[in-house]
């Protein structure tokens, strides 16, 4: 299998206006995605709802996702759970459904991170795949220094990709790409907030849940194809609009939906409860940036 | 159906040596604490690793502790979830198996009171049983002042019961108690640490995991026997041990289960990881303190 | 006195490179802000490592800074602290040295909003000059929900001002003024991220620390003037500055005092320990964006 | 100066009915803990409001506490800062005045530990006193695993005493004692909830703001005459109110007033605002507990 790289949207999990799960969506959806240029596809992620999800609902997302894309991109999914063994079971699953790798994130406030290594390993070595580790210390509460990131991606065979979330991630990236022995493969996040000076610190790519995909594409094809002031014109152009959407954090979900809905790539903007409300100025807003940059 | 009242303890998930759902340690479980003279059951709780369960060995617990109790006692069943959704599904087939109530806490990190508030609502009009609501702050993120508690309980006619987990339980039982318009049932916690204290504020019993019931019940059957003298000599009699439980935080479902399975209530004392560790000393100073307190 | 309104910047407290009060260093600072446009200033925040200050050179910065001024444009001083009795001491000082008001938040980690509310109050009361109540939830652990941020503006006559730090400021903007019955000057921050939309919302300024502070007043100008197309066209140009400013978190102040002292506003870059440490791509990186917007 | 060790109660703060801080019964409330035995003080932490006091005020009572107390035992003070210049000033103003030691937290929020060990590092090289390491993570918010104390003891001379705070202290005594290379005297704290199996665990002593220190003596001094039984015994005795007691948490200090101002060791039980308000019930259960265990 050949390594993962550029831009791997973190997918929404697409419900009907009652509330249960959109499979006709994910179809939908996939082709949003492939035809903005997507390189891959990072399903059951926190922008996927997937702690919101019963079991029975994440295989069908799983087997639908998969199903969609038909190989045509590596699709990562999202394995995080409370406990070790939930995680080997969402691993083995995803591995057996077809998924390219698993991202996994440490339990919530683990705090000890010799029990966060043993996690990483035990799900690492119990699939065929690769795992990417996935810094979240917001959603998590459990903070991993970079020293302590690249000894799991050094010694821990499976691991082999990292996914920053936490703000700053450049010096991380830095810190890793530098400090690691084995090739690692790095991936930014924020909303693409920060998209092109992760490049600049070798980042091989993106994970993030941004609504219009083709403006990270856009500029992750220009850096990788040499023109580096392209990628930042184009990346600039879209700022105002990516900086927007990244003010929402827990909310972005709402609002993302929002976006995609308009443009019927789901066929609901339905969010689980609890969400946080969006107030009509917000949509507005979001609508007036939409225009002024051109999408 | 009559009201909960008296000594409901939070239940262990016993697991095979390889951390398989053991069905057959409920039975044996269930007849530790009804020998015991436990008044009711809390099943799928912290305590019970509700969290690191999949949704289907969820199902087989709930099942499994409502066969095995057998209508002896009431059985309350643990339904927090991340999601509205998921507590109403958890829901509705607890109260499909027979328990007598549910208990759900807020979904972790809601801050928004309104959102938590709105929860309570939706779950507690989706079931016919009473809902218990936790207040659990250290493990979901959400502080409810009492005036908020007594919202809850007086507004949403599902929510009959309370249970308390944040230090000090003492000053909330007085304020719910006396402000309260409908009639609260009030649970304490703590390991039991403060049980007798709890009482006279006014509590009706107490959920927590502690691991000797029996401690519990005759500090509680003493006390509503009008023996308040009797009960609190009882009570500090155990209070050694109570409080070397109590230290454990997150560590105490590692020992405790030690401690159940020591007495052969359950199979194994294998608890799913990621857990703290628990040091030798640990376990033979709490064997001390047992044959201290003559257990 | 005149009511607040515009951009009254954050300001820095200046060190010599041994970590000492650099005194000299605030005046030509202060006719660096000033010289931007800076329609006020806002003393002893966090930026303004005031929790890194003795008693004695907290007093120290809050004179020079006044006298510095000279009346030119007017001076909130910055009054937290964890007891009441010190935000009294620190206000009362800052009122008798000139200050046209103080800012204040919630003493940290106090989570029972009763007492937050009381502590305002007290402070309030005891003061001739507005307090502009500050809503930052990262560095206090305290939460203040909208009705109860309208609660303390209506209800405690002095304080006639709030200033926003926690994302998204957008909402609360808008329910504040909707809301509040007395007439309220609401201030936005999160480093200028989302300057133009507080300003739609109705903000009447913006509080924050961003190194190109004429960048704040260009657009801000623009705006009231009326020309909202400019004032939008202006933001945007900066915007990818602002953006990488605004990533650095509790890094920033290491960051934004390189940013002064290579334009010569103060003698030396030197924060006080413990700051997070800088790489040097993140000032090289810095460096590329300021030319690359033409600062 | 020979080493720390046995009871060194955390000090309170006395302040008069408005506030000021009282220096008259800072001279009682010594007598009163040096006439339950205290082997030595521990000013200016948590308990004594340390962090409520303005510079000026701390120096009055750092001061007045070494008078008072006049070389008859050791005066360990408190000297935690945000910024490591303040701590340095008052650990040079503390061994000025005659302290024995200096007690020091990592500065609130520092999550990189590399910043906390060079925090230690400047304070410990600057002083000629030794430094008791503070381990709090839940008012700090600075988690310390057991390696990294060591390596903070072994690395740092000057460091030479460890107090834990964080629950549970049993395992971490027993690590750092098993595993420092030097000499290291460690103290425990959870207002004396465990002092019995924490010196069973190789504790030199605690520092705890327990309301009645000869309950903490009479515990350390039978376990070092080898009395480990009586020990025991002594220490259960008073348990229920110990417990009772530390419940409080934050809450504790003005309950403590309370206590040390009904037996006229300070003349006035005021803690400074905002502090958690007690209720009457609290007061009387606290006042039967003391007469139950005959104090």
């Amino acid at each position: 299998m050949s390594a993962l790289s550029g831009v791997l949207p973190i997918t929404l999990t697409p419900f009907t206006d009652d509330g249960s799960v959109d499979e006709g969506s994910i179809d939908s959806l996939v082709e949003d995605y492939l035809g903005a240029g997507a390189h891959g596809l990072t399903i059951l992620g926190i922008m996927g709802e997937a702690a919101k999800l019963l079991d029975e609902e994440r295989e069908r997302v799983l087997r639908r996702y998969l199903q969609a894309t038909a190989g045509r991109v590596p699709v990562v999914a999202g394995v995080s759970a409370r406990a070790t063994r939930m995680a080997l079971d969402y691993a083995r699953r995803a591995e057996d459904a077809g998924a390219a790798a698993v991202m996994l994130a440490p339990p919530e406030n683990t705090r000890n991170l010799d029990l966060v290594f043993e996690h990483f390993r035990l799900v690492a070595e119990a699939v065929s795949v690769p795992v990417v580790v996935q810094d979240e210390p917001v959603n998590t509460g459990v903070v991993m220094p970079a020293p302590f990131l690249v000894r799991l991606l050094d010694e821990i065979e499976g691991c082999r990709y990292l996914k920053l979330e936490e703000t700053p991630t450049l010096p991380k990236i830095t810190a890793v790409k530098q400090r690691a022995k084995e090739q690692v493969g790095v991936f930014g996040g924020l909303g693409g907030l920060y998209l092109y000076e992760e490049l600049l610190r070798g980042a091989d790519g993106i994970m993030t849940g941004f609504g219009f995909p083709q403006v990270l594409v856009g500029t992750y094809e220009r850096f990788v194809a040499g023109d580096r002031a392209g990628a930042q014109e184009f990346f600039f152009r879209y700022l105002p609009l990516i900086r927007y959407e990244a003010q929402l954090g827990v909310g972005g979900v709402t609002i993302r939906k929002q976006v995609f809905a308009r443009r019927g790539a789901i066929a609901s903007p339905h969010a689980r409860f609890p969400a946080p409300p969006v107030d009509e100025l917000t949509l507005a807003e979001l609508d007036d940036l939409i225009a002024a940059v051109g999408l």
